[in-house]
């Protein structure tokens, strides 16, 4: 049976709300006290220890060693789709209710299904280059109306290509990992001067972030196919974003330290195998793109998107925001075909941000800036209180799920908390 | 004796004019047929072998072991300052004319010291990241002028910070490397929609790379001599830049593909240390730049760069450019106490492009959109013929040096060749 079927079943008794049903399989790295970092894959509750399995003999990577004993999935990536296919199946094998390898031997599933509430979950992958993205139509377009007015919202380029610039590799960081508030250069436009000091304006952005699992060669472009070959699979991503520090910094060479204080990821990559049964086509592009951009294939996907916001004390979280990441006008494969379209070679390890997923109605809104229209507007939180962009003590998650009939294939979550400059 | 010393001599008999005397003692990464990349130093018209040397016990290393038999200098970089003076202090003694363990060692001299005739040098460093400045005060206001007129030549945040923006690491490559002409999106301001193909407006940028050996933490900030004991050395470096396709992708998120596609560096990082007798102030900064900004110290180098362009078939190279590193405003220093002030981790093998370093005169414009100005003045080639931007086969070549009382610690080249899209 194909590890996607709906039917299948683990012999681990797995909750029909749980992000990670067999169906899933998601990658991550984890750790248990005194061990060190390896990968695993999420099943319910339980981590199962890839380097163990590994070390057993009981997954075989043709020929290649020491894969899962890593502490990044950048090596296993490396192998290629063939083996990122044939590993899933053979993981899906073992862990399968009518298969008795690792049902019936007691002492091995100890030692390789452990509880989630037992390991310390880190960042899945090295992140060899991030590039962020800008592809949410509906979030350019509120941020256009809200800087430039209505009737020039989008820029004269955006409807040709997936506008994006490099971000900063070296802070992207795992959930849960506390974010300081970053200091900057401000300056309000009716000062004189600028001066320096901690951010006032401390944003999100929901994304979604590709991991990028295959090389492309330097000066080379990429088909359609070729970009899709390339994607291992999709992480939950916050870009946490200073927007005082980004208005003054970030004409003409565009946004940099506004974004390279940190970016969040969830620690579980969901693999674009598990995700094709949530496949569909993404808004109609008009005009059409050029033929190099142009894709035939349904590239976006139905994958749900939730924000919340937890004050310091609260005693429930604020919803913010609940959108889908099915709006997004260029699709990951677009942008994949964008960046190496001038010849710039892709690694293995790449990740890319989306850029944020914003919807067409009000509470579809991926952003503070969006959701307060730049400060204007502040929101209520329900144990009293208000906000505009994020206070010291704030915690932010987002979480993401496909559902499927019976079962969701879900991300678990990034959650971040916003603590005082160092 | 300290490295630096004018009168300190090698047993090789070294030319004045060699860039690589025993004062300078630059890093690379060196192959030989049927061998692996590993660490060596130039020296006169040879390489020293590191790796041997550490393999040897000739070169103590306080117990770290195989870090020259790498193929990046990233392992050593790691191990810190302190090490990078004693290990550099180690290997001048083993050159100088008057300490007998590698003069007197016939043998290990044969296997030791090869000929750079004889060997391939590959990237030095491993790019873990790239950050690309606009530090020069010339440049940024010849470019200002050109496209929003004198009296708005300097964006305000100018004068109050080291505008930069990241770029990509993935296209870092050595000299020698030819470069694929980029193919892009390029849309002329008459034109009612963009189309799709190779850069007509393609440009380099003179400009020197700070390679980073020591890391930050994620969230801290930096003080001068902090910032400071973090630069390893430094390495020509040309921006390649797409003109044309930057025009129309750069707004509002920065520059992108029009400077993805490649950077090449020279294959020696001179070191801090060999530089230290070059230092001089740069140009008054004013305003004064915010405290956490502000430097006592010398941070700017005199430093001679020359630019020169070959077309092909051409019987000699055609000079473009006369040029020195003092010039820029912003010094290295500076740059990077601005990138971590947000709270941005800085990683072993960090790459800062300094910007473009152009002049007040004329012919110290390091750039073709300079030197031609955006293309209304054509320069005139030696053997005949004119050029605006570069043509395939056109190669350019950056060279520096710091002068000294008979001899010059030098860089050697940076050259590239411009080659038909792939």
């Amino acid at each position: 049976m194909h590890p996607n079927d709906p039917s299948l079943r683990s012999f681990l008794a797995i909750d029909p709300a749980s992000d990670f049903p067999i169906q899933n399989l998601p990658y991550g790295v984890f750790s248990t006290v005194g061990t060190q970092p390896r990968v695993g894959v999420a099943i319910g509750a339980c981590v199962l220890d890839l380097a163990l399995l590994e070390t057993e003999g009981l997954i075989d990577l043709e020929g290649a060693t020491d894969v899962f004993a890593q502490p990044s999935i950048n090596a296993f990536m490396a192998l290629g789709p063939e083996l990122w296919t044939t590993t899933r199946a053979r993981i899906s094998q073992l862990l399968r209710h009518d298969h008795p390898e690792l049902r019936d031997n007691a002492g091995l599933r100890q030692r390789a299904l452990l509880p989630l509430a037992d390991v310390t979950l880190h960042l899945p992958l090295q992140v060899t280059g991030f590039t962020d993205f800008y592809s949410s139509k509906e979030h350019a377009s509120n941020v256009g109306v809200m800087f430039r007015g209505k009737d020039n919202a989008l820029q004269p380029n955006w409807l040709h290509m997936p506008i994006g610039y490099n971000g900063r590799a070296s802070t992207v960081v795992v959930s849960g990992t506390d974010v300081h508030r970053p200091r900057g250069q401000l300056k309000p436009p009716d000062a004189a001067a600028p001066t320096f000091g901690p951010c006032k304006r401390l944003d999100f952005e929901l994304e979604m972030g590709v991991v990028v699992g295959q090389p492309s060669a330097m000066g080379g472009m990429l088909t359609e196919a070729e970009a899709e070959a390339m994607i291992f699979g999709f992480v939950l991503l916050n870009d946490w974003s200073a927007r005082d520090i980004q208005q003054w910094e970030y004409v003409p060479l565009g946004p940099f330290l506004a974004k390279a204080f940190a970016t969040s990821i969830s620690p579980w990559i969901v693999t674009r195998e598990a995700l094709e049964p949530f496949r569909l086509h993404g808004p109609a592009q008009e005009p059409l793109p050029l033929p190099h951009l142009q894709q035939q294939g349904a590239n976006n996907y139905d994958l749900r998107l939730d924000v919340d916001l937890r004050a310091p004390g609260a005693s429930k979280p604020a919803a913010l925001c609940s959108t889908n990441f099915k709006y997004m006008y260029w699709s990951s494969v677009q942008q994949l075909m964008h960046h190496a379209s001038s010849g710039c070679a892709m690694s293995v390890g790449d990740l890319l941000g989306s850029g944020t997923i914003s919807g067409p109605e009000r509470d579809q809104r991926g952003s503070l800036l969006e959701i307060s229209w730049n400060g204007a507007e502040p929101f209520d939180l329900p144990g009293g209180g208000q906000r505009t962009f994020l206070d010291d003590g704030d915690t932010l998650t987002i979480r993401g799920w496909c559902q499927g009939d019976g079962y969701r294939v879900g991300f678990g979550a990034v959650a971040g908390t916003i603590i005082p400059p160092r």
